[in-house]
């Protein structure tokens, strides 16, 4: 199968470059949940989420040629930072497009992982005819943030770890809850696992009201969010689920699940408290759909995907 | 070397049992501190720091009988959670001595490890006595913080991990900078290096005014602290270095390093943001040495040590 190989390929790219991450549980996070959790910290990653894994993947594909030449993304959050450290590991030129009013911090570290960053005006500014031109002016190669062949091979080395680290905790049958937003990770995830962990099933969790997959998943045709703003998991918030990805979701994940603000914000305060992670809302709701939700097996593996959050929430988190 | 023996039998004991902590560093961070850090992140270990290690090694090292009857610890903090977990892991019963006044969750959690706990009146009633007549009546081992050889031996797995994780990441020269209260952690990590990773020195790093060991170095006798009380590194604070450890400290440790509680405070916040790690502040002092003093090496690696932190403080971290 071609995907098998394109992720074995990303696999052994990314070996000594991404960090293997921990598979961490707590006896006193197992009591809050009523079952036993493991959790993928993820936020352990370089930049803070697994957005370095999918951006090394396709940076480290191209053509020497391509690299030289330089990659461009748009985005304001962790796709951005991924892509900007994996291109500069590479020697590669970046230029990442942010919109002009993203959190400030965000198009700091941007640069300071090396990469050029060109800021337009959401509301006179086309995003996608700004970047086709510059693509086009330098020669860039675009990195998409989920509807890639090399970025779901790079995401899908999560999956090849949790596989083993499974094993190693002699976990065989267990649901995998991933956070899901365009379905990068979880199209990843869910391909590894069918090739290496066939006991082990993906589910996608979403938030309330932004739950496009959980819905698609359900009615078997794609659906839309009716609005893209207004939730603190904006890193997961997409307006359907990806061209490449759903169809990967539709073979081999089970019913996507859904929690509220609420209990992403106490997923976040039990991170803090049990394992001592740093985990941002975005990146919590699958934790959070492991603690709270009722239909689920004995033992859930969830995904700590990212743990770039304002203090400000965090805080916020912390006072719930 | 006795000592050596020790180590090695303690490793061998805890294998499969401790967590392999990551040893974590970002770009970002490197650039605050103008030069290599890396962190020791002792904070994912079981119960939240490396107590766990000793309390392991201590009651793993008992005999069956001894087990059977069980242990007795005086703490209100990270070694009692760590020798609480260890304790019920092994199936020994384990009696906690707290403060009455002590703060509910580190009761509850002690509780919840599978501890009893006993608490005494600070003002009426005398620990070591009340400590005394359990451990007699009912045939029970103290397990110390840090005087004792196996709780010494148990810490100094963290220093084996740190000279294999230094070497996988290319490292033969630094200076390992340990939070230092009684000891334990650091002179493990002294007697682990000096075996197997000699270009490491180890260097303690307390807070102001609680800088018993610095001053203990600095003058070869060993000096106490005026006051206990007072300190947001609470977990690091105690009267004066060990008897058993200040002799290990003096032999191979380098000059101490002192730190104000600002820059404890500002530690905690730049391990959130760059390492997406929650650390207490006792458990930051050797970050803060890291990041802050001027008298230090091209890079350095120091223990996050503990996470064990109130929601209100990390809180005023984020704020700072």
């Amino acid at each position: 199968m071609a995907s098998l190989n394109l992720i074995n390929a990303a696999a052994a790219r990314l070996a000594g470059h991404s960090r293997r991450t921990p598979l961490l549980n707590a006896p006193l996070l197992d009591r809050v949940a009523g079952r036993r959790v493991f959790v993928k910290a993820e936020c352990l990653q370089w930049t803070g989420s697994f957005k370095f894994r999918g951006g090394w993947s396709a940076v480290s594909a191209l053509t020497p040629d391509q690299r030289a030449r330089g990659v461009i993304a748009f985005s304001s959050g962790n796709h951005a930072q991924g892509v900007a450290l994996a291109a500069a590991r590479h020697g590669a030129p970046c230029t990442i497009l942010m919109p002009a009013d993203a959190p400030g911090v965000k198009i700091d570290n941007t640069r300071a992982y090396g990469a050029t960053v060109v800021l337009y005006d959401r509301a006179r500014q086309d995003r996608d005819a700004l970047g086709a031109a510059l693509a086009a002016n330098h020669g860039l190669t675009l990195i998409r943030p989920y509807d890639d062949p090399q970025v779901i091979a790079g995401q899908a080395s999560v999956g090849l770890e949790i596989a083993e680290q499974a094993t190693e905790a002699g976990v065989t049958t267990a649901d995998v809850l991933t956070c899901c937003g365009g379905g990068g990770l979880t199209a990843g995830i869910a391909l590894a696992l069918a090739a290496h962990a066939p006991g082990l099933r993906v589910r996608p969790a979403e938030p309330e009201g932004f739950d496009d997959t959980a819905r698609s998943l359900a009615t078997g045709t794609r659906q839309r969010n009716a609005t893209l703003s207004g939730s603190i998991c904006d890193a997961i918030v997409t307006p359907t689920p990806g061209d490449l990805t759903f169809p990967i979701l539709q073979r081999l994940c089970g019913p996507g699940l859904v929690v509220t603000e609420d209990q992403v914000l106490r997923a976040m305060a039990l991170a803090f408290a049990h394992l001592r992670i740093v985990v941002e809302p975005g990146g919590a709701v699958a934790l959070a759909a492991a603690l709270f939700s009722s239909d689920l097996p004995e033992t859930v593996i969830c995904t700590a995907s990212g743990g770039n959050v304002d203090p400000g929430i965090f805080a916020r988190a912390l006072a719930a």
